[in-house]
């Protein structure tokens, strides 16, 4: 870290307002402020990384049980039956703000935003050599 | 649940292989067979939900580290720099496979997959009610 706190630091201090949802010891979550539909809500460490990788155990496993109750929340108060979880780590991959970022992206029926790929054929003799690299690069 | 086991409860029991990636007593991880971009990795619990908000605190949280986790070894052999991660609940969203699996797929310099999205200007009277009836929900 640089010392330059980012806009999600400032929010998580108070020093910004937000639309808040939640607060505990390692998360915060607040309503996206330009929102692809309603009820499109951010979940943020209060750990201040860029990257999903950076995480502590502690900061990344209180996330992942954040977005589980806090979607579970949505669904409930909004009506939606289908969303769409989202988080970008880098500017290429459409990081804007260096702070971890999980987006809930709540769909409806008349929603048109749509987060659709193309996808490939997988290379099986590349795919078992790599899945034994990452899978070694981890113990 | 049905009781009708999907492919990733199979894939799960060993029932269909797979080029795995990480395993422990609630998630299992493995490449996409039809990968986005080379090291498009699944991440999914072992317990058999179709929503992310359906989920045991235990699955979300070790979800959640896993993923952390399993994106730092995607980085570091890959040497992809930029990384989304997806999760897409219910079939409006796109879910074909219904057992949830956050998705990791990285992002290379000569990649051209983009989740970019629209938004919108938040309507601030409804979203100040909004975000107290989720977060009173939670309660």
């Amino acid at each position: 870290m640089t010392g330059e706190k980012t806009i999600f630091t400032r929010i998580i201090n108070g020093e910004i307002p937000s639309f808040k949802i939640f607060e505990n010891d390692h998360v915060y979550s607040f309503l996206d402020i330009n929102p692809v539909s309603r009820g499109h809500v951010l979940v943020i460490p209060k750990e201040p990384a860029q990257f999903l990788h950076e995480l502590s155990p502690e900061s990344s496993s209180e996330l992942g049980r954040a977005l589980s109750s806090i979607s579970k929340s949505i669904v409930e108060v909004t009506g939606a039956t289908s969303y769409n979880i989202i988080q970008n780590n880098g500017s290429q991959a459409g990081q804007t703000v260096f702070h971890v970022h999980f987006h809930i992206i709540p769909k409806y029926p008349e929603s048109t935003h749509s987060f659709a790929w193309k996808t490939t054929e997988i290379d099986k003799k590349d795919a078992s050599e790599l899945a034994q690299k990452i899978s070694d690069n981890m113990a």
